[in-house]
């Protein structure tokens, strides 16, 4: 007889969490701290309910994978105590490595990518947890020899996906997100040890498509929020570019100290304490403080419009932006606040966002027909989605 | 000061009527008629959930209709309130000239579409409220000079789709078919009397467009259902050949007077009164006892399978069914049930269903961009749905 | 590896039904049967959503009690699989013996109640599936030795009103129904054979009971439902009486033969197979013709307005009505219809309502507290639903 | 023509925010500062979903006064522009003077309440807005001349009240807190300008009484958030009186000030730009420094504790904790932790919390019956919820 601890979740009733290793793992500090990473970094700026976090989602995909598992075995995939654990574990900790407000200053902290980092923290919890987390190791990384628990975790079809569209749908009241994922759970299946969709799941798969495409456009890529992520990297840049240069601004000792830091990939020693050690609370409290630092105007400038929500204006393009808007917007500022060309480049943000709706080719989604024949997605006939990658450009300037 | 009856909706909350002439309308006997018709017609054998009504979902086109014409105003449409009410009765009575099972049967009881019966009745209605109706009748017919009063009753972005979409997902339980109408809504806009989407609701439009699409594959066209219906339909052809051979099955006296009419249009009257009386409860009532009659083993064996859910097998391809499948399943079905060839083919049902997610060219549906600019969904870019029209054919026999 | 046929239901996402015994029950014309039933009776009449049927209900309440199964399984109760496979065929078929309308004319097409009439029939299946169906019968009447199998099926904490509670809320769009089903499930337990609930449980427990109470008043016994119901029944009392004179109604002949037959208990087989094949259906159709009969004004009288929902007037109060009050009534409708004073008692229904929130002293609801003591909810400090029973009384007739 | 912001809520759909001076009063600091501000202060750490802001709560509280004037308007209730926009703002701006985590710390960084603080700092506003918030301060103070705009804001039945339940409920996924908000605000009337509830919307309104007290015992005073709540404020008294005896501990400059200040009540000028900059993120960031500082293990302890949800266990009784049972406590902290007396009070945390389910006889809620009388609810017959107050006594302290 089992014993459990029963969370509530307003999305799925009810998540509950085998007590032992894995109440252990989630009373982790690792774990907890990711109770204060927002799942969307500045989107509540623009959906003020969407203020969940990386722990509520990461618990969330720990239900799904459970479902998912239990439906594969109930079609015949074997699969011991070890690694339905394994599956579990590897899920629940795949977002380790994320720093403040997820996504946003990904790669720009430190020049590695949450996975790498997740990698890392894995590694050292194994030590810690004397060995017990190696099969989740082995799945997060893609190279466990069943390759569907491999998938379960990290493919077009994975446990993630279908748990941070739900939520973000959920969360931010944005309808177009929601998926059925529990028909697409309940249509999975395995053949040759891969994860397969059986035919007539179609529907729901298409579905959970659509939706993905859509809330990047409506939501991880609303221009409102962006315009804010690109306001909160540029703040981070002009304080690296400060502090390189021998500034003291008055933000949190572990930024500053990332800041300052060349990092080198070979030692992680160096910079994982003080990473480990950031989460949102650091960054936005460094923001409150740096609004009010006189000795830049640019980053208190920056600092104070985040959170305040009085962001810049931003133009999103099919096309790219034109060389002789982006140097008018600059002269503009230029002129207007008083500033050096290289200053007002903080104040000047441009770039690109892309989205690709489904992937071709490579590791595709594979459809198990009703003959029994196994075919990629995009060989189904009249299928809805196709894989053509969508490029915007984005502008964005302080309004006058 | 406006006096209202107050109704509960699950999906909307509450619909507002007001007395007088709208709650006299609804409370005519020809609109509570359509409390007895199921909107889905054989779908709740699939999705025991889906039984809900004509009354109800015209209840709620009615609902949205009310928000949609508010949002206009509030843009600057100017609206009468004469207008107002005629759009308002227009969406109310749409359907009313549906018969028994929804469209299973249309076009088989009377050689008209539901539309061209809906007109006569709204046009006997109009009479018997002395000319109130005259608006709602031109919305109806699409001819009233303001075209989007007319195409927010019929058109690609009609509140009729909106509701049964909304509607039809919710008794189902198919999450695909969940839309975002209230952003839609408040996305409309009119342009030179064009009904317009703003820009901005264009991944609401595609949520919409796609969600219509699944649902045709996952619910409208289940092929369950469209087996149940094409069983539905051969016993009707069948009892009208058997009563138009002179036999007197034991069915309601209103069919029975429908299948031995030879009905012509140039006189309703004829027919009227008869399919006025006609709803579900005739088609079911006749089914019971028709499964009971010994006379013909066609009519009743139908009969029974359809009402104790003992359907035929049913499969769905992509190209039309082999002849020679065919004449197999014939043959087959004349040996295990001693039939001619004849009766063997109210068995054997083949044919083709289709649906085209959304009709390019002709009436699209128009965007606002944000430049003032007004062109058909088609010409958006990295538009998501396509117009391909998709066709499948299917063959229902009975099971070994 | 077990098979299974799935399901989707609005409310819990999908049902499984295991292929085999479970499957060929819900296949059986007698289960079939209840889709033919509405749940709620006349309700659809005030809320236009709640047209769902007992057989939906009864396919929710078989899944609740799977769910409530597998949780006291982890909680170490020892069960068989025929144990079971009894408690989920006993809450399938629970229902089986209701009536056209399912309450509102309970007692009066036959003098039995439904509970009753189910036994009869689960026998009858029993012996159709040769002594299969043997512990859910003993656990549909309430003596299996491990009383909380019974409990389960029939008590004040069944999963009978779990699940209709939630479908009746939720089709009527009523939000005060709405209960936590999945939490009080979680909480269940058993001690000494006897179902119980955690401690913990106390709220979702006090939501449930208030849940059914608020029900009761606005929807069960809204007064216009009310009107409907006893409208209808006076419609079949005026029948029998015309009938057992020796008039012949145009009425579904199943119906006719049962209102002139003189049911006695001890035989069941001589109204068996004319109950079976009544449903709503039946009497609809009744209504329809008999609204058109010439022959009674009475009878097509109050016909027609259940039809066009064309109801009486009705008074809810907390005293019954004034000998006066109902003595006037009388004598206007004699008066404004030429009737006599017998006549006019078919038009002028008055009577009472009650409701009991929850009763106390016998078959009370077990609390298992934290330190393992079991007691009676109504022991349990500051509990919120008392015991105390609500009457109305209710004067109908003819509006003016 | 308007012009109106739309937000997306999770709840209600959408919120639309007229342009001009709500949106500029909506996007003030005063009024961002609460998107930093958690709604449910320590109840994330039980309910993981409920991480939603003060900020989302006054804007659906915003939302729901629209409708509620809107309705009182179509029943005949004067009201002109300058009252609608008083009573929109006052509810806008309710909870401007709540501190970090909300209700956790009241009373503690300030000897006043939060309204005592919100009703200055409307004051503020309204010089900073040229005195164009007038009526809307005498409507949070209670008393302008139509005392239903007072109730609509601060009564048992307030919208308020309709707000946080909704929301708390659906953030933390405990369906015993879901009300009909919309019936209840359709309900509403008044009667000689006193806000009273139309007398059908009875059983609406004992669903909210009962949400209400249901969810006092389920998340607002959930043991284990209670006992987080008393660890912070533990946290708090001790940095207080650190700090008041000269220690330097490492925390927010701001709350510094704070603790070290003796506040007057007469001049709030001393204290109103600190407690104005703060907010959750400078207490948890003081909880983050403080838990890694060395000099006083009492703080650090508490402090990694709360982050890290290693709480306290606790217990919660109907009667006061023996005092036998606190000495006991006591004692074993002292000596398992090697503490004084005076020290170990910090870590055995006593007390108790309270809730009244509905206030008799003071500021009832009034029902106007269908017969025109107002009366209070608690001499409506059968009323379900009284009046009795329940008092919880909590004791906390470390696991051993």
């Amino acid at each position: 007889m089992k014993s459990y601890k029963i969370i509530n979740d307003p999305i799925y009733g009810f998540i509950t969490v085998p007590r032992g290793l894995f109440l252990e793992i989630l009373d982790h500090p690792m774990v907890q701290r990711l109770r204060r990473i927002s799942q969307l970094g500045c989107s509540p700026l623009v959906y003020p309910g969407a203020v969940h976090t990386r722990f509520h989602h990461v618990m969330g995909a720990f239900h799904l994978m459970q479902k998912a598992l239990s439906v594969l075995e109930s079609k015949g995939s074997e699969l011991s105590e070890e690694e339905k654990e394994g599956a579990c574990l590897a899920i629940l900790l795949h977002d380790l490595g994320h720093g403040p407000f997820s996504h946003a200053l990904e790669g720009h902290l430190l020049p590695f990518s949450h996975e790498k980092i997740t990698k890392i923290l894995i590694q050292n919890l194994d030590e810690e947890f004397e060995g017990k987390l190696g099969i989740a190791l082995q799945i997060f990384e893609g190279r466990y020899h069943k390759p569907f628990l491999n998938q379960l975790v990290a493919s077009q079809l994975d446990v993630d996906r279908m748990d941070y569209l739900s939520r973000d749908s959920f969360y931010t009241g944005v309808a177009e997100g929601v998926i059925s994922y529990d028909r697409i759970i309940l249509m999975m299946n395995t053949s040759q040890q891969q994860l397969v969709l059986e035919e007539k799941g179609i529907y729901s798969l298409e579905k959970f498509l659509t939706a993905r495409k859509l809330m990047y456009w409506q939501v991880y890529l609303h221009k409102t929020a962006v315009a804010a992520e690109k306001m909160l990297l540029s703040w981070i840049k002009r304080l690296k570019y400060l502090i390189q240069g021998g500034a003291k601004p008055p933000i949190c000792p572990h930024l500053f100290t990332l800041l300052n830091t060349r990092t080198e990939e070979s030692n992680p020693q160096i910079w994982l304490d003080d990473y480990l050690q950031l989460d949102d609370i650091n960054v936005l409290y460094s923001l409150k403080v740096s609004s009010r630092w006189k000795e830049d105007f640019i980053t208190s400038e920056l600092a104070s419009r985040i959170l305040n929500r009085n962001l810049f204006k931003i133009e999103l393009t099919d096309l790219p932006s034109n060389p002789d808007l982006i140097e008018s917007r600059l002269t503009e500022v230029m002129s207007d606040l008083n500033l050096t060309r290289e200053e007002a480049k903080y104040l000047v943000l441009e770039g690109q966002e892309s989205n690709t709706a489904y992937r071709i080719q490579r590791d595709e989604i594979l459809i198990l027909k009703k003959d029994g024949q196994v075919i990629p997605y995009s060989d189904f006939p009249n299928q809805l989605v196709s894989s053509g990658q969508v490029v915007k450009y984005y502008l964005s300037y302080p309004k006058k």
